[in-house]
């Protein structure tokens, strides 16, 4: 079981309304701010996307770097599928950084993982092809076969790939949560140095209180052999989940952080 | 990972200050009113424990037992290592029945296992010996392998058998989360028809919000193999994390009984 958990900050994403607007009108205030909050609720990378149809997204996401890197130290992870917008963006990124994503798809693959190793960056790998999702453990494993044997061509070596099992709606495929959780179980037995990944809100698409639902999986995909999440450390029982896993996992010792936050009432 | 779970509701335990008051008034309103609650909380079997210093534990037991089978149909777990009570509470006990418990002691092995293979009975056998709890996976499993043997021996088959791992406060213990989830893993490969059961609450000893840490507990003992819980369904987070479980193991067939849930308001 891994000790630490990464967690990636996904609310700077311009496919979301507030945050589409405020980079179409460059409100620095209002990304600034949410750099600010996602470090302090304990990101460990934030998350970038300047991915709004109908914008200039290399323009968008350079601003986005300059901006969240002019009020936080948080680290980068750069979403976008767009090798020119990374090709400009990394350079100007300072330590270490996360690109987000290749899946399986040949043209991706060449257009982005030369991007990533000329930079030192890792990356996020989705177990998906374009315009398939794959449901079963053989299916996506033989997707991050591929993967890795790309990675390590490119010289990306398999520590710096976060593979992302790609969850499917529990409520329309029930065997789905149990199948990317032995896919986990498979990544971590194959490529013990490397990463692994969730997006996970998927899981819980079509049903109510969904934040319920995503935070339950979180600790199963922890003691599946997951490292890291893309997830919204704001939201406050997500958090709370987050402050006691690191109990659990051993990460935060004797509990001292945990305790620190029931003492300030973060924790209920 | 288990699809089903089993919840054991363990409220009316003589050990806390109002079932022990109730037990020596014989106060049947307030048994039964447990029984029910907990059953329509879930409860899959409701924990009878009678063992209050300085009263009959036999005749208090079987009280117990009439009690509650006077009120609900949900089965018995008889938590006692007190031979007489189980021997006089057994024959008394509808349907299928669970034994809380044995451990590696000699003494209780040759008292209580009898008694579960005369009844058809299923037992919770702890991986501990009197007075001595292991911290290691491997002292952990030693102790498991001398129990199944044991149990086979007396008749009584690993799928009949609840191990108990455990768990000790990660307060003053860091690494026991992970060490326990590991014996989990190690159970389930040794005896694939067995059962893992976590009486889970010693996790948060010593650590405040400790509900936050056992619910959190819980999703990581299930995806490493636990199909068993000791704890109280009638706690409202508990009992949505246990409704989001099972959209997550699949055992809630598209999320119908979570729906349900969230539509009465049960779950926020």
């Amino acid at each position: 079981m891994p000790e630490k958990i990464t967690v990636v900050a996904e609310r700077i994403n311009g496919t979301r309304k507030r945050i589409g607007a405020a980079l179409e009108s460059r409100d620095a205030e209002l990304i600034k701010k949410e750099a600010r909050s996602q470090t302090e609720a304990g990101a460990t990378y934030i998350d970038v996307n300047a991915g709004v149809a109908g914008t200039d997204e290399v323009a968008g996401l350079l601003w986005l770097v300059e901006t969240v890197q002019g009020e936080v130290d948080t680290p980068l992870c750069l979403d976008s599928a767009n090798p020119k917008a990374l090709a400009a963006a990394l350079p100007k990124v300072r330590g270490s950084v996360i690109v987000n994503s290749i899946n399986g798809d040949p043209e991706r693959i060449a257009g982005i993982l030369p991007l990533v190793a000329e930079h030192d960056a890792s990356v996020v790998a989705l177990t998906m092809e374009e315009g398939r999702m794959p449901e079963t453990v053989a299916d996506r494993m033989k997707i991050a076969e591929t993967l890795a044997g790309d990675c390590e061509k490119a010289g990306v070596p398999t520590s710096r790939v976060y593979f992302d099992p790609c969850v499917l709606a529990a409520s329309t495929s029930p065997g789905q949560p149990t199948a990317v959780l032995e896919t986990v179980r498979e990544i971590r037995k194959t490529w013990p140095d490397t990463h692994v990944i969730s997006g996970l809100s998927n899981i819980s698409f079509g049903l109510p209180v969904r934040a319920l639902l995503n935070r339950t999986y979180v600790p199963m995909m922890v003691a599946s052999g997951a490292d890291a999440f893309i997830l919204d450390p704001t939201n406050a029982s997500m958090r709370a989940m987050l402050l006691a896993l690191g109990v659990l996992t051993g990460s935060d010792d004797f509990g001292m952080e945990y305790i620190t936050a029931a003492r300030e009432g973060t924790i209920g």
